[in-house]
């Protein structure tokens, strides 16, 4: 059984368990909220190692990183340990987006391995593994590549189903600044150009159900139509893929497999809270899964700020899972430094947005830091920094001249002087 | 006459053409805005070599670096050196913090070399400037120090009149879980809790007011009770002294003083739209001036990422004007590299909140941008990248196999692929 099958029954799984006591929630609210579809536990039966994680707006807000080999950086091991080190910066997910070598034995690594929720895009692998041209490609052999990622342990899968020949009559009707950004999305968009042929992901999506079902492997629907540019925000090629994208889902629940739903992508703040809105109506309340969204075009280098922006945003109003963006977007493959710069700006947007929900005790850890921060207790602010390594560095490459303040105020330490003066001490600032 | 005086006549001045030009918006609109408060051009006449710029929620939000001399940095000439690096990367205004040596000489260089509008906190310089423990300033001494910054041609001083003896009773009787975290906030409470006295900012704000009009120095009302935690947001000591700034406001309109006002902070996310609109009926349309707000406190080492969430936030919803926040708030004073890493943050969250307000061509430069990126001219997006070394240096550490791609895709590039599928060309992806 899935996990939502499990939970339509009553049945308690201990995935469940699991999740309601990482989230403060109970069994009886968590399994209420799966049997809805509004959470789902990614959990592919065969990934034994997982440590369970709960997607849906109800929760904490969780973070994707993407990894994989690709020809530059083609070694097993130094990517492993990149995942590894993600883990442990605070990734619940991993998506794998080898494109390079031998992508099933690394993905098996993973899944035999890695604590975090695994996910993968089979279209991209296809293209790898049949190592022939695109048109090439037969409709068995795209649905073949999904059959065997659920066998490898695979907890979600990004399936391009949204962009049949009914959508890409509505794209090419609607001329767009950027066309289609997603990778996954143009390869099937040109599949269907070349040959003709309907999206086998969406004429055969009973098929994929099937294997979801078998194997409780999570679909999250992709948006190939996700906004490139903030001129293609919220437009019709979007939407019309969203509609698409809500009556996939009503199919696979009832079929017990669990759903969540891709969205933008680039787009200016103020459309933000109505996209979760709509998705929210046209997809019933399945969590939403965005990239970004990135809410201005021009900073290149900082698409990890302009994504932290936008992605707090969407959390805030409904989204429950961020996919990290690094300072690399749109001009080269992340390197370690920018993979972390990513997972951190992620972190802060999802844990910003949580309090702003008011998930149950998601500001504690600000409370830490911020008794930490009256006490002018540096170790402990340490500790409790998101990143104590960087916050520890920062300090001691500047002492202060007294041990209590910081640098940046000295004397002026207004934390300092309103304790003294609040215990009735005088205060002289000058000379101190 | 101050700006404000000649818009109330009808007067149309050289500054307001200069920015009415710059804004993309009519003389007559700005002069109305001018004369009702809700736009400000500080300017102080002796200040001769400035590049004139509107403040107000209208108008494109600007953004404001704080540099100065300290203790650890001492150079007059290295200050300037960062001031020019600030106006070069795009600060409209510059805080002249200094807290050691020579105060005054680096202000006059300030106001007799720098284009950028300057700002002072004579409350700052006077603890530095009159040598002698703080209970010993007296009245007097506080006012001089506005006379003297005023005279110096400085545009723009945060004045900390909100504290006075009433607002202070009600932070008292108001548990916070951080105090005061202004520093002039801290010094001016301090003084009149060791004195006895009522705050001189607030008792002689006639004067104050007249030494403003004289020079047509601009208020930056103070907000003395900023929330220094998010638990501290919107709580009866911040909204109590808003009312007084509030008041305060009038009182200066009467005499023609320009005016802004200073707000917070931290704050969870979920506040920040309705502070921006209580700021708005309780001020009176002034515009505001915001540190932050900082979202969450978790993150010493990336509240310039905090910052930017909670900046974009207040700007779309009515902030006018964003103080930067660099990565070493909370730990030390900011080095060149954190001073850039703010300023482009702050940058980024101005810019990504007026396309959601839609200010007047303000998304131009994203089209720009999304031109060259859907041309996949590398040339150009660097130029239109908000740090073009940035974003040069990231492409060219990590050369694609295609020069038209980038290493992050390669022949998975979607914009390539579709601009090729779209012209009715064939594509293959795998071996191309």
């Amino acid at each position: 059984m899935t996990q939502m099958e499990s939970a339509r029954k009553g049945i308690l799984t201990d995935e469940m368990k699991t999740v309601a006591a990482k989230e403060h929630i109970s069994e009886d609210k968590l399994m209420q909220l799966i049997a809805e579809g509004k959470v789902i536990i990614p959990c592919n039966k065969l990934h034994k190692c997982i440590s369970p994680n709960g997607v849906g707006s109800a929760l904490t807000t969780k973070i994707n990183v993407n990894l994989g080999t690709s020809r530059d950086m083609a070694s097993l091991d130094e990517e492993m340990k990149k995942v590894q080190k993600a883990v442990d910066l605070g990734a619940e997910a991993i998506m794998d987006l080898s494109s390079y070598g031998d992508t099933r034995k690394f993905r098996k690594m993973l899944t035999s391995e890695c604590p975090a929720m695994i996910g993968t895009v089979p279209i991209y692998d296809a293209v790898v593994y049949y190592h022939k041209a695109l048109m090439k490609i037969t409709s068995d052999e795209w649905i073949d590549i999904v059959r065997m990622h659920a066998e490898d342990g695979v907890d979600f899968m990004t399936i391009h189903c949204g962009i049949n020949r009914e959508t890409a009559v509505k794209f090419k009707r609607n001329k767009r600044q950027m066309n289609i950004v997603s990778r996954g999305g143009s390869i099937i968009f040109a599949w269907m150009e070349m040959t003709g042929n309907e999206n086998p992901f969406y004429e055969r999506f009973d098929e994929i159900l099937d294997i979801c079902r078998e194997y409780d492997v999570t679909l999250s629907l992709g948006d190939a139509c996700r906004p490139g540019s903030i001129f293609d925000g919220t437009d019709p090629a979007q939407i019309e893929e969203l509609i698409t994208l809500g009556e996939l889902t009503k199919r696979a629940w009832e079929k017990d497999v669990q759903v969540m739903i891709e969205g933008p992508g680039h787009m200016p703040m103020n459309q933000i809270a109505a996209n979760m809105e709509i998705q929210k109506t046209l997809c019933h309340g399945a969590p939403f899964y965005v990239l970004g969204p990135i809410v201005t075009d021009i900073a290149p280098g900082y698409d990890h700020i302009t994504s932290a922006i936008g992605g707090a945003i969407a959390a805030q109003n409904g989204a429950a899972f961020l996919c990290y963006v690094t300072p690399a977007e749109h001009l080269r493959l992340p390197d370690a430094d920018d993979v972390k710069e990513g997972i951190i700006a992620a972190r802060i947007a999802a844990h910003a947005a949580d309090i702003a929900k008011g998930i149950p005790h998601a500001a504690d850890w600000d409370m830490k830091m911020d008794k930490a921060r009256h006490d002018l207790d540096w170790e402990k602010m340490f500790e409790t920094a998101i990143d104590p390594e960087k916050a520890r560095a920062y300090r001691n490459s500047s002492k202060p001249q007294k041990e209590d303040t910081c640098s940046m105020c000295g004397n002026f330490c207004a934390v300092k002087n309103m304790n003294r003066i609040l215990d009735g001490e005088n205060i002289s600032i000058f000379d101190e």
